[in-house]
């Protein structure tokens, strides 16, 4: 009863994690635009129709808590209403998880005077960790660069990449591993840092076997800018569980590691009011998550956090249909989909006819859908055939969306192995990099 | 170390909670409608803009977890659209929270088979303690009716009133105290049941004044239905707080009691769609959360718990502007506001005029809204004024909405006291009734 009592107590929740349950390795992974929704919406993808109830996820297990995601500012002047209360980006919240502090959206690493913070990878190779970035953007992208650059502006992606060559201990660049997209902005006019990371003793590995079989030191940019979508990657490109198992295989070591994974293209989704994306986008991230709780499982001195920067879209389970209220949700047209949305869009656009789509989703248009793709198959345009493909699944499944941004909601965070109870209950995304960063004070 | 890394693991969060931190006091507080983002509205509301970063609220030091809410059927055959899941209603919802039974869509404490379920309420009471309920809304609304009552369909009210009597004990009604709205369904032509409980014992009040100087056995019933909402009360009307600390007063002895206490309203805000109620409601309920805490505190003895049943509305805070994106919240309109909305709506209606709402809310009208201000001043027809009242709410404040219903996201759930630990982590709603049975059992 004492234990269960203190542990309800608001003091243990805030008490900063000692240094006697600091994790060896520590494993951040980051699905970008995951709110609360996106979870339950790939839950009940995941879920057998079969069994009783709804499923839990293997993610379900690991919840401890919640974080709120506000920024310290706005991104720029431009900032065209009024408010009260800034929504975050990527990179104001990816900084706080890797720095402790709040900073403006669109600052790289940066504080609110553009001045570069020191981040929990660089506090981990400076205590004697291996360090590792893994994304399914380009891997210059807001969330993975937070961690390895300094720069003002989340758009200056030459700069990013730059860093991953610059920003250097005894001489070597800091990263042990990085795997992601971004080949365009590693290989450029003005400075290939390709050569510059092979003189460096790393492999520049651009495929998923080339990654499968490398050496011990590995670079990896699958795609000029980001990999394909989950769903649509073919063999050559690797699966963000690969990734991930291929990263910690490289940083395991006695002296620990950082690793850093982020679900990029969830957000993505989000943006798009694409549900399908969304779901696959999860499935992708939850089988890294799935390799890493095994990995932790097995090492027994791993910290894996899973948490996101903030949600994306104003997703909703359930919404307005023909003005009425609905109390369901339908994630069947999901499963029977065999590759993404913007793909079925490119096929549509190449067939002029939507036969592929309607027979994989199963979907029986409405009058009113069946009337709008007589108009649209008139012209074909891009954009008119996206807009359609996105209102037919979000009708057919009853998904909500609100906005083509992020929104405030607070995400949810789990966490598994020793540590993992500094973040239990409510915090702000700062309290994931401070903790982390006690850990890493060198003795 | 071996205590962080036990509570880190699955077992420990599925852990049935143990007769040894039985709680001699429960305090189950429901906030219906009560999603995520509405947490999270409220609490950039009641933020203090001097101060850097968002304040928490009282509440989010309680986080322990996160509750799935599917409920087992769909309410009837006319669900209009063939769907994999089903979102719960509060009916089903709260049957899960008072039997740890999943059932359908309208059910009061019964079954699929349409069969009674015992109430935690009705084993409280079997164990030697005293029960109470209270709510906003008429008492025999689905949330409190699910612990009292066993009746087929949500909407059978008068049914539900005569479980208020005919739910009996050793020959006595089992409720020692009962507060909310809802004389018309005790006050009937078919059956006075208000005299019926002044017959066993009951002091019937009907108003605040009467409630702060009855004797020890109350029924409280202050409107013909619902009471106001919290912004419009009077000094006649109890808030929820007040309710819930002469419920508490009343039930608290030896040994031990337990008490449901509704946040009813935020859920029909979330039908309206209107931000103002919203944040509004979750203020009466959360001051009446902090009642409970501060009570627990001094008894020792006392376990809270405060979730939601589902989320109503599709809330997001965030939406688009004009189709961009934004990336902001503005919660000054709603701190203006003098009234609740239905409230300027009679008023606009009474006047011919919006000039109470412009200046109290502070808002600017864009073009587009003063144009429609325009076509609707001609007629002032009810619908349009309030259709217009949350556009305009929603965009100045930059609230997003996907239904007028329900929708499936998880729900946060908090608590304090012996026994807190029962809800670390993910679970569905039926885990909690059950845990709170098995502290309930017959020793």
């Amino acid at each position: 009863m004492a234990i269960a009592f203190l542990l309800t107590s608001t003091s243990s929740f805030a008490e900063p994690p000692t240094k006697t349950i600091a994790p060896k390795n520590i494993i951040l992974m980051i699905g970008d635009g995951m709110g609360p929704a996106q979870i339950k919406a790939y839950r009940l993808y995941k879920d057998n129709l079969a069994t009783a109830g709804v499923d839990p996820i293997t993610l379900d297990a690991f919840l401890v808590g919640t974080l709120a995601t506000e920024p310290a500012a706005a991104a720029d002047a431009d900032d065209h209403v009024h408010s009260t209360y800034i929504v975050t980006d990527s990179a104001a919240s990816a900084t706080a998880y890797s720095t402790g502090q709040r900073t403006y959206n669109g600052a790289v690493g940066v504080d609110l005077e553009r001045q570069p913070m020191s981040t929990v990878l660089e506090q981990a190779k400076q205590v004697g960790k291996k360090v590792g970035l893994v994304a399914t953007s380009q891997i210059v992208h807001a969330t993975p660069a937070s961690f390895i650059a300094h720069v003002d502006s989340r758009r200056k992606y030459n700069d990013i990449a730059d860093a991953f060559v610059d920003n250097q201990l005894n001489e070597q660049p800091l990263l042990d591993v990085f795997l992601g997209g971004g080949w365009r902005y590693f290989k450029r006019d003005d400075r290939d840092l390709t050569k510059e990371l092979q003189s460096f003793g790393y492999q520049i590995v651009r495929t998923r076997q080339e990654l499968l079989t490398a050496s011990k030191k590995v670079a990896g940019l699958f795609a000029e800018v980001a990999l394909s979508p989950a769903i649509d990657r073919t063999d050559d490109e690797p699966s963000l569980k690969e990734m991930t198992e291929a990263a910690i295989t490289r940083l395991d070591n006695p002296q620990g590691f950082f690793l850093m994974v982020e679900g990029s293209q969830i957000d993505w989704s989000g943006h798009a009011n694409d549900i399908a994306g969304v779901v696959n986008e999860m499935d992708d991230f939850h089988q890294a998550i799935q390799a890493a709780i095994a990995f932790a499982e097995k090492d027994g001195d791993t910290l894996v956090i899973v948490t996101a920067d903030h949600e994306t879209g104003g997703l909703s389970i359930g919404r307005n249909l023909e003005k009425k209220s609905v109390y369901a949700y339908n994630v069947a047209p999901i499963k029977g989909l065999e590759q993404s949305l913007p793909a079925y869009q490119k096929e549509i656009l190449a067939t002029r006819n939507n036969r592929a789509f309607l027979q994989h989703s199963g979907i029986e248009l409405t009058d009113d859908e069946q009337k709008q793709w007589k108009e649209i198959s008139k012209k074909l345009e891009k954009e008119a055939v996206w807009k359609w493909l996105v209102g037919v699944m979000s009708r057919a499944t009853l998904t909500g969306w609100t906005t083509n941004g992020h929104t405030g909601v607070d995400v949810n965070i789990y966490a598994f192995g020793p540590g993992a109870t500094a973040f239990y209950g409510y915090h702000d995304n700062t309290h994931v990099g401070q903790a982390i960063r006690r850990w890493l004070t060198p003795k």
